[in-house]
């Protein structure tokens, strides 16, 4: 049997999965994968998604640049979330172009900014 | 508008959420939240979640004791993923009596269980 083999997916066929930054530890999206995807993670490396809003596989990057390159991948107890430890290149994982997508932070019911944008979206994808 | 009313929920009324401790940023577990939950995680301090097997609302350590003690709460760029910064108490997580549950490593296209279990489930729920 292989790794794919016992991998939850759900009942649209996708799994969740979170994206960590090796060295820092820092989470830096959350994002969904098929089996396409996973098998195309483990073939070249470099973190494959399915994109839900756009029905299709993603490779992290593709526009930016901004690959995530594999270095560890871990399931959770029931198997149904991949986690992937990778090396960011660029430092840039968010579309917003910030280090991560996690810059929301409730302070007094409400959600503040609290990461600066690295590079502007319009130089990243335009 | 309160925190609450810009976190998009499912169609099924609910968000993933990834608990991640506090001081080393291990990642601990993914779960889900229905708006209920995510109103009583900030009130009570503690991570509750909806358990979609048992169809109800979970006390994070409930049975066993370990709650998560909430420290920061985040949202993602979409706002459709909740990111949790505790502390855990008892140190374990994952209801095998691991620290947490991504302890399914890859390794040459099979998975290997890299953390012991702390505690035996049968004692912990026992």
């Amino acid at each position: 049997m292989k790794a794919i083999d016992t991998i939850q997916f759900n009942e649209k066929g996708l799994v969740p999965v979170i994206t960590q930054d090796y060295s820092t530890n820092q989470i830096l999206m959350m994002a969904w994968m098929n089996e396409e995807a996973f098998a195309l993670t483990l073939k070249t490396k470099k973190a494959v998604y399915f994109s839900r809003s756009r029905k299709k596989l993603w490779l992290k990057g593709e526009e930016s640049g901004n690959y995530q390159d594999i270095v560890e991948i871990f399931t959770d107890c029931d198997q149904d979330v991949v986690l992937l430890k990778v090396n960011q290149k660029g430092g840039i994982a968010c579309h917003t172009g910030r280090a991560n997508c996690f810059f929301n932070k409730l302070e007094n019911d409400q959600w503040k900014s609290v990461s600066k944008v690295i590079k502007d979206p319009k130089e990243i994808y335009g």
